[in-house]
């Protein structure tokens, strides 16, 4: 049976992420997979860390997976989210690594919506 | 011959960018693209202002992609950044829709680094 593709690992992440099911995203990682935000520079090694991140973190999120990428290395996606019931203004992206047919790797960046600066208001409309 | 898939648009657009090729950079877009920035909700219509946006742009940004993923329909990438001779602390994304062969939707995120929020010290450090 071949190995189930990052891209597809990638969109069964944000569905069992979103079902709170834990035995299901635990079949989904790697022992050793790393979770990164860049944007804080939080990092949680291993599996069991990460199991930990998801089931005790202080917020009550939603995704939905908008599009998805992928190929046989790694995948991106864009997922629109919400957070303690609000809509969240920006759209999440999520970046991945599979080895052994897991994820080793997931980044995550939650962009926060911000105004453009100064000397650009020629170039663009806002929407 | 075959069309050109959308990640190799994109890896070509990353670098017809970062060397200020314009004619080549019009030779891969669409007459009608879109360009959105979602977190300030600028948004550029058409082939002429896109190109405009990226000539008459306030800045000198430098980028380099990281990693790159896509499917016949759209692509995504992440980008490492230098803005105005100075490293951006976070690397930037940008998905894309393709159409006849050219871009016609280009999204960039360019996440800002921030604090962690209070209540997840405990599920993970920092690097």
């Amino acid at each position: 049976m071949p190995e189930t593709s990052p891209v597809e690992l990638l969109r069964t992440y944000v569905d069992v992420l979103e079902a709170r099911d834990w035995p299901a995203l635990t079949s989904l990682l790697h022992e050793d997979v790393v979770y990164r935000l860049p944007q804080t520079r939080e990092v949680v090694r291993g599996r069991d860390d990460y199991l930990r991140w998801n089931t005790d973190y202080p917020d009550v999120w939603h995704l939905r997976l908008v599009e998805a990428y992928g190929d046989r290395t790694g995948a991106a996606a864009r997922l629109s989210v919400r957070i303690d019931g609000e809509p969240h203004p920006v759209d999440a992206l999520v970046f991945v690594k599979a080895a052994d047919g897991r994820l080793v790797e997931i980044t995550d960046w939650w962009p926060e919506a911000y105004d453009p600066p100064p000397g650009r208001e020629h170039l663009a409309t806002r929407e």
